[in-house]
Order: structure tokens, then C-alpha cells, then sequence
């Protein structure tokens, strides 16, 4: 099988780009990440583009040609949609084109502007990755869901507020080194527990924020590294991408993932690699309670004892397996479309030195991305290896 | 590399289907599909939904998960958009999935509900299919947009609306048999050019309507064909895929569609079949002007000769290259997430015989499907041919 390489990585800040659009944002980042891999535009032979939103928030579909232009690229250009999950979709087609033939480089990208929106606006705009007929009509959005999730974990495993507090306060702590993040202030236990309540238990700094931005890769295959004597040493070892059912009602369980299961064992069992051989992560923590769950579903922690891991130091800068040392959803920020594909760029950086916070993690090898959709009705995971 | 075969093919009627949801349509059109491919729904190993307008049409995204669900399958399920070309391009990643060895057996599938949408609201839902910093925000939409094409493909080349006219009446008259076509009244010259005008000089009969339906197909590798010994007698010898500038003002010519171009290029050299060896073709005649722009790309006409092909009776039914059996999106209908799929759904079912106008082509072993998005912004063209 072909093997695949991270070529290039390129990133805008994350946060509130006003007066900007969608189209300028991905330019920036694609032209950072082909400058990165030293590869003109005409070398690019598909484009991948993750946007979620962008029917409501720039009244623009179709944004695959859209974006080939702002890249400068001439090549097939195709959205791929996953809602929030979108962007490790992305980069899981990339990958799947290399190893086809179909394509030698490929650039992948995702972007979203979110900002501008009212706050009924953005929350509608979210609210279309629910399930509309048996969710959303009735008023169910993403906060008011994962609420759910976090008082059915919390009566079952009894973890707590405070449990889940150490997850935000580790995430803005890790993104204050971070400059492309959207939040770089530290916060306490406190501050998250004194936080405004959103869908209770959740509070303000149990969530994520809205945010603007835009992030590429520059994917090749093997042939093509060697071919150019591009100093690419991270591989694609594995990628694993399940799903299940949309709304909450349908599901068994609502203190398990198994998409997140089945997207994790199919990336190991493509990579050969196993959870404790992971040395970093960036897991999807839209919600404190959501990187809990994905510790848990990635196999980091047993089921029921993922929420002591923060507040252990388990998953700190200086813990055994960091998570989201970039500062997560939380803290960097989640442009949606963007998301998915940052997780995999700033997991390239913390692997090859070019991160403030790589310090943290100078022998680490083999770094995995986790990126969800909805309720994680959508689960990539995406397993990157350091080799020669 | 691994030869990919079309097992199963299902749709829905197209039409109206008031009351019916996107789901409801797709899971017909599932179940049908992987009857014909006499699969149960576990032996699916990946689902491609191809939607458009569900964002504003249905308030519904991540329509990957729910699809899978409505299909009975439990398999990594990703959306895949490039406005109208949307279902030609998750054909396209269904191949490309099988072929790369990520997937043995791939559901591709496509759906629309737009007819309980009110004129304003769907043209407001397929416009965000142009550019909307440059065509949708000064009120170009798409009749507007091709109405400037067929302007500039008359002035240079001395075509005129009688030539579009019997583009629509050959449509009409191949859907006339196809039961699940959504006009099968014949139409004459005089009716479209009597009919109301909506963007001179296209008529309400050089459009092509508003459809609810839903389509989809079960590919496999010929591994699988081989092992459970399926009567799949129809491969996918190729497909391409391209881009073009989102925006009209950025093309050279509007008389031309290079992506068109492109993508047939790039499968016909995939399937060393050119186009003299074609026996019929679906092609994306969105308007009556779209039709005679794809048999030029596509090589079927030269340049500025495709107009009269209709008229002189080469793409007729009983022409020398049958275009659009089926009745095209002009006849048939264009529920836009399940057009692309659709097209290779009758493709299939004229070339094995099972199609009440597969009389037509007796002797048809190579198909052609060219599917288009925007003002061929993206064109995917899939070359199908009858193996043993």
C-alpha cells in the first residue's frame, strides 16, 4: 500500500476575523501549507474541502471550486461534510486518493467563518448537524445534548462538575503558548464553576466557542517525497472513520461513543499501532464532557474513569499521554470545517519541533487526532507516525 | 488495479412526494438498489450521500449518519457536495474508496425533497450553488446565468432557440416510457417556444424542473463479484472530475465548459474508451443550451456544431449517439443531490436490457454519465461498459 505523507501544514489564527471571508481565510492557510511543503499550486492534484455551515453563514455551498481558486489550485475539488467531524473526513479521502492512484498530492482544507452570527443564528447554523426531525424541531441543540450525555455520565460514573472543570482549565493552559489560538488565557476551577450556566450542568467554560478560521494540509504519497527529496518524515499510519446513529433517542447509551470505538480500532488496526502507543492527542472537545468521552472511546482510559485524567495530570502538558496540548476546541477555538484538519496540523508541528508547546512532548512518535460529529453520530480518527 | 463493477441500482420515482422526507425517499431507493445487487445491508462497507439543498430544504446536514441509518447500514457514512455534480462526484469516491482498498462493497446515494419549497425559497436554495460574493449577491442566479451562455453561444455561433427547442422535445419524448420520470408528456417546438419566458432567451421548456427523489447504487470490487458470484456485468472503465472558476466573469469563454472538457479527458484516458466508442450518454441538460454545451465538451460535437444535434436527430433516440434516454433532468427530473447517481442508475439498466427504452440501444455496451455543477463549475463524466 502506497504510504502517505504530511507534507505541509498551514493554519490562519483561529477567532474573530471581521470583514474577512471564507475564500480569503482558506487562501491564507493553503498558501502557508504549500510554502510549507515547498510545492508550487500546480503540483496539487485534488482538492478536499471541509466546510460545515457555510449554506447559512455565507450563503455559499459549492465551495469546492470556490476554494481551488483561492488556492490557486486547477485540479477536482470536492466538499466532504461530516458536520463537525468534516475535516478529519477530509483528510481521510485525501488519504484514500493516494493510496488509489488517483492522486500523487493532495491538498486538504477546511475553513468556516461563524463569528458574525447572531448568537440565534449560530446556534440554528449548529443546530442542522441534529437530527431535525426528532431533535432539533422539538429544541434540542448541541448543548442542550451533550447536557444530557454529561448528567446520564455523571450519574453513572459519579464524576462531577469539578472533574470536568480540569479539562478547560488544562486546555486554556496549554493554548496560552499557542499563538493561532483563539483563547491564550489561563483559568481556574473556579472560574469554570462560577461560569454562567448554557444547559446545565454544562456552563460557559464547559464549551467551546465560536470562532473563524481556516487550516490546510498537503498530503503526497511516498513516490512523490522521494521524488522531490521533501524532508517529510510524519506518515499517515492509519485512519478510521465510523458512524451512528443521528439522534440521541436511537442510541443505547449516552456514556459511550462507539463511533469513536470503531473509528479508533479500525486506525489501529490499519496502523499496527495500539492506544498506549500513543504519545500525544488531539480529541474533540467541543464540550469538557465530550473530551472525556473520547479518552475513554480512544482507550486512554477504561469506560466510567476517563473524567479523573485532567485533574490527575494524566493528560496535562506534563502528563503520560497529553491531550490537546494545541489547547483543543476549547481554548485554540473551532472554526467547524477547519477543525479537523488543525487537529492533524498542529499534531504535525507538536511531532517535528515547529510547536511553543513540542517541549512538552520531545520524544514523541506517534500522535492521534479524534475528530466528532454531532453527538458523535461521526468519528474519524487519525493515527500519525514519525519515520525516516 | 482493482476493477470495480455496479452490482445494484435503485430509485425512487421522481416527482412529487409531498408528505415523504429526504430519508424516507433514500431508503427506497437503498433498499431497492441492494436488492437488485442481492446484498444484505451488513455487507456494506461505506456509504457516499450526495445532497445539495438539505441545509435549506430540510433544516438538515450530516446527512451522512442519518442516511446509513435510513438504509439499515452501519458503516462509515460521509456527505459529499459539489453542488449539482454532487452525485457524480460520490460515485467518483465510492470508486475511488474500492479501488485505494478501503472498501469492498460501497452504497452510493443521492436525494432532494425541493417541491414543497415556494419558488423565491428554491431559487434562494439552489443559488448557493453560484458565487455568492460575485453572482448571487447582484441577483444572478442560475436561469440568469445560462441565459447569458445561450446569448453568447448564439452570437457566435448563429444557433437559435428552435435548436434548444428540440433538445426539450427529445427529452420529453424518451421519458414518455420511463415510469419513473416526472414528465412523460410529449412536448413539440411550438410548446417551448411558446412558453413562458424565465431568462431570455431560455423558456420555462429549456429548464429543467424542481423534482423530489432519490437514487442510489451498490459498487463492489470484482473480488467480491468474483467470491459471490454476482451478475454484475456493468464496470466503471473510468471516471474524471474537474473544476472551473465558481464564477462566470472569470472564465475565458462562455460559450465553452473546460471542466467538462477536463473530466472527460481524464476518463476517457482512464478507460482507453474514447468518444466515437460511446453508445449512449446521460448528460446534464439542467437547461436545454446545458445539453448542447456537454456533447461539445464531452466530444461528441465540435465546438459550436453541438446545437444542432438534436434537430438533425444524431442524439435522438434512434440517433447514432442516443443522448439522455432516460429524459434527462429536463423529463426525468432533477432532485440535484440524486441526479449524478441516477444517470448511471438508468445508464446501467439501458445497458443490461432492463429499461423500457433499452430497445433503443440493443447493441450499447459503453455509457456515458456527465454530471455538472453550477454553470459547470464541476463536471464529473463516468464511462461504464459491459463486461463479462
Amino acid at each position: 500500500m502506497t504510504d502517505v505523507r504530511i507534507v505541509g501544514a498551514g493554519m490562519t489564527p483561529f477567532g474573530d476575523h471581521a470583514g474577512r471571508t471564507g475564500r480569503e481565510l482558506f487562501g491564507d492557510a493553503a498558501r502557508r501549507a504549500l510554502e510549507d511543503a515547498s510545492l508550487p499550486a500546480d503540483a496539487v492534484d485534488e482538492l478536499f474541502f471541509s466546510a460545515f455551515a457555510g449554506e447559512l453563514s455565507e450563503s455559499q455551498s459549492h465551495q469546492g471550486p470556490l476554494m481551488a481558486s483561492a488556492a490557486g489550485v486547477s485540479a477536482p475539488a470536492t466538499r466532504v461534510e461530516a458536520a463537525c467531524a468534516s475535516g478529519g473526513a477530509a483528510v481521510r479521502q485525501a488519504v484514500t486518493a493516494i493510496r488509489a492512484g488517483v492522486a500523487d498530492v493532495v491538498l486538504v482544507g477546511g475553513g468556516e467563518k461563524l463569528t458574525h452570527l447572531s448568537t440565534p443564528d449560530a446556534t440554528e447554523a449548529l443546530s442542522l448537524a441534529a437530527d431535525e426531525r426528532w431533535e432539533t424541531r422539538i429544541g434540542t441543540t448541541f448543548p442542550g445534548a451533550y447536557a444530557l450525555m454529561t448528567r446520564a455520565y455523571f450519574d453513572r460514573f459519579g464524576a462531577d462538575r469539578t472533574d470536568l472543570a480540569h479539562v478547560a482549565v488544562k486546555n486554556h493552559a496549554n493554548a496560552v503558548d499557542n499563538e493561532l489560538a483563539q483563547y491564550r488565557n489561563e483559568i481556574t476551577v473556579e472560574d469554570v464553576l462560577e461560569a454562567p450556566i448554557v444547559s446545565e450542568p454544562l456552563g460557559l467554560f464547559d464549551s467551546c466557542p465560536l470562532t473563524d478560521g481556516a487550516a490546510a494540509l498537503v498530503l503526497a504519497s511516498d513516490d512523490v517525497v522521494r521524488s522531490r527529496n521533501l524532508p517529510a518524515s510524519v506518515a499517515v499510519a492509519g485512519v478510521g472513520q465510523a458512524s451512528d446513529r443521528l439522534s440521541l433517542q436511537e442510541r443505547d447509551s449516552l456514556c459511550e461513543t462507539p463511533a469513536t470505538e470503531t473509528a479508533a480500532e479500525r486506525a489501529y488496526a490499519a496502523s499496527g499501532i495500539g492506544p498506549s502507543d500513543v504519545d500525544l492527542a488531539e480529541v474533540h472537545d467541543c464540550f469538557t464532557i465530550a473530551e472525556v468521552l473520547a479518552i475513554e472511546g480512544l482507550g486512554f482510559a477504561e469506560n466510567g474513569e476517563g473524567y479523573g485524567a485532567a485533574r490527575d495530570g494524566t493528560t496535562t502538558a506534563t502528563g503520560s499521554i497529553p491531550v490537546n496540548l494545541s489547547g483543543g476546541l476549547k481554548a485554540k477555538g473551532h472554526p467547524v470545517g477547519a477543525t479537523g484538519v488543525a487537529q492533524i496540523a498542529e499534531l504535525v508541528k507538536l511531532l517535528t519541533g515547529g510547536h511553543a508547546n513540542a517541549d512538552a512532548v520531545p520524544d514523541a512518535t506517534v500522535g492521534l487526532a479524534h475528530n466528532a460529529g454531532g453527538t458523535v453520530a461521526s468519528a474519524v480518527v487519525t493515527v500519525l507516525e514519525v519515520v525516516e
